[in-house]
């Protein structure tokens, strides 16, 4: 049964995901900690017909170690190494598939400092591959596998630590629909169909902001710039007209908001993981489209580094919407990752906008970007802000009020 | 006892291989299959103040799927990523530890043209680093790592593949002399110094030819140029004045043959494992230092292959010296891989000599080395000669004729 649904999942990922076909080329990201894993997924990429897979497989117990003892001028330093590569994918529009196997304890005692610094590096060495992953010039996905390190987190009852791991697989394939029915393919096309008629509701309320409520203290006003587009089940890309699956799972509904206008306050309801270590329990106080004041009860200093990583780091690029009462969420289970998580909770992302949110920032930049609410920005990190008892309402351009989520879940 | 082996063996190479030192830079290659075995050795790196470990691993099940998929072209193509990465690691002078762990089927049924054709590409992009490399000018050191797959190929009798592992683990602590004591670095220090005595006799022996027979059939007159020198038991890192270890295990004396000068008949005794296929029973037929017939009974398209790499494939460039009652041979393990192998058997390699082995090629070039019988090539291939009735003849300079082994074994 394992085998089969692993087989299901790994044709899930090369069909929809990146939507592989004949004369393809693909670059993957893992932890050598799930290389099993990687052999069937780069096998299944050739059977669809790629003609060059590049594997680039990372250590994270080594990385941790790199963030430890290397000299302080690696971090000041960009890899010419690094930029030749991603020169050679953006030139040859490989695919890129992240194979993500979270350890929120990886980068224990690591100071964020670092951390942001070799992020800041990376960024560097990456601009113009991110603007085309940001711009959907290039076909991209992200999907999860177990680790025993994984599975203890997110199973800390369960003794057992191969059992962990296979409660954990259960829990990847019912939240990504593999278990709905023999085909994964034909599960996740009926399921992104539900996602579709939520834009086509969102898209035609015109809305100009959202103002979100809830017990944990939230109160924020969230600005929607005009012509913003509700996105969702999947991305386009715009050279090939290929779709592709950034995310497995996907239960979201996304735009952007305004990165001039959302003011209040909002509480986290999930802990964050970003790159190896865990900010939870933190609030952002929001003026103007720019948080001016963050705490953190955990991670606080990392909250703080990723917020300093430039100007549009302190604002929105994202406001997604999940119900509460979505299969991810409903299974209680906390994945302490980002891609399951968000899946499971309304949230917004701080940094970068998706160009495919608001059309009329095509082919712009800076200034007129600025004007149009566009955030720009090195990052685009999500987090959860949803919970049981959140409330939305919508204002609509011609002024009239509406409920978007009441007790948690769409109103409509 | 397996855990205090292993920590003893990884201080081996950190400490002798390596010769690690505050503020070195190191890069490693490793396979995916042993990462839990390279994360210590990491460790163990940087505690001995290394300031950056850059960790590159392969996956050879994906490597295969790459020569039987990847498009044609990439075969003829040289890798910018790499070239910035042997450029950047020679630049900075960064020490290079090749953690091995052999599989002797990794490439069945791959063919040997795309093989070498990858080879080819890969000297050409490392051809600065790899003169470094082999001028001594950089530090470098090849260790082994058991998987379950090499220890079955080794131990065909033994069905538990865990206790194969474990049998592969206690040959490779013997053969290194990790066992000899409970300092494995004393141990080796030791070891050396009846390696040192060997260069010490032979050196003083200025011979100016070898000639091998034995009951295969081998009959073999190989020219040693004049100056040469007898080396072994590690090399000087010119430009640090460091010492380094290239072969843990290492239980070799060795020379260069003159590239001009080796005429008869040469059989293989061991098989010989390059770029994952097995190259077996096969014989070498020279004339004037020049490979003229070679048949191989199993690898034969790929010892071909080898052979047509460039002019100096079809020539030797080292002559070593290991008796056939050395630990390693003695075990009477086939190992299945050279770094082992060689250190149980006499053995010869086709392609570029080591310029420590003939101090006057030292800035020398083309026709200059040529004339010195120094020979030139992209590869340096070992294979294994050795019998237990190996007769080798040496030839001094004022004519004498001398025993240097008798019955496999040295005759002093």
């Amino acid at each position: 049964m394992f085998e089969k649904n692993l087989e299901q999942y790994i044709e899930l990922i090369v069909k929809r995901g990146l939507n592989i076909e004949k004369g393809d080329r693909v670059h993957i990201y893992a932890d050598v900690s799930i290389h099993e894993y990687v052999k069937p997924v780069v096998a299944r990429i050739y059977a669809a017909g790629a003609v060059e897979v590049e594997v680039i497989y990372s250590d994270e117990v080594i990385t941790r170690q790199k963030y430890l003892h290397d000299e302080e001028a690696l971090f000041d330093t960009i890899s010419e190494v690094e930029q030749a590569r991603y020169k050679k994918w953006e030139k040859s529009c490989s695919k890129r598939l992240s194979m993500v196997s979270p350890n929120p304890k990886a980068m224990d005692g690591v100071s964020s400092e670092r951390i942001m610094k070799n992020a800041r590096m990376a960024y560097l060495s990456m601009k113009d591959y991110k603007a085309k992953m940001m711009g959907d010039k290039m076909s991209w996905s992200i999907a999860a596998f177990p680790t025993k390190e994984w599975a203890k987190v997110v199973f800390p009852e369960v003794d057992d630590a191969n059992k962990a791991v296979d409660l954990l697989w259960d829990a990847i394939f019912s939240g990504t629909h593999v278990l709905d029915g023999p085909d994964a393919c034909a599960n996740w096309d009926k399921h992104v169909q539900t996602l579709y008629a939520r834009l086509d509701i969102l898209n035609a309320f015109d809305l100009t902001s959202l103002h979100y409520t809830n017990s944990l203290g939230t109160d924020l006003v969230v600005g929607l710039p005009a012509g913003h587009r509700w996105k969702g089940g999947g991305s386009t890309n715009i050279i090939t007209d290929k779709s592709f699956a950034p995310n497995i799972p996907t239960e979201e509904v996304y735009t952007l908001g305004d990165a001039n206008s959302v003011d209040g306050i909002v509480y986290s309801s999930k802990p964050l993981l970003f790159s190896g270590q865990i900010i939870d329990g933190f609030k952002l106080e929001l003026k103007n489209g720019v948080v001016v004041d963050a705490t953190a009860e955990k991670g606080d200093a990392m909250l703080k580094e990723l917020l300093s990583t430039d100007d549009g780091a302190k604002r929105f690029g994202e406001v997604a919407l999940v119900p509460y009462a979505s299969p991810i969420s409903l299974s209680g289970i906390l994945f302490s990752m980002t891609l399951f998580d968000e899946n499971a909770s309304c949230h917004f992302a701080l940094g970068n906008a998706y160009e495919n949110t608001l059309p009329a920032s095509a082919g712009k930049s800076g200034e007129e970007l600025k004007e149009l609410g566009f955030n720009v920005s090195q990052i685009h990190v999500d987090f959860m802000i949803g919970t049981p008892d959140l409330q939305i309402m919508g204002k609509r351009k011609n002024g009239e009020i509406i409920a978007i989520f009441k007790e948690g879940n769409f109103a409509f």
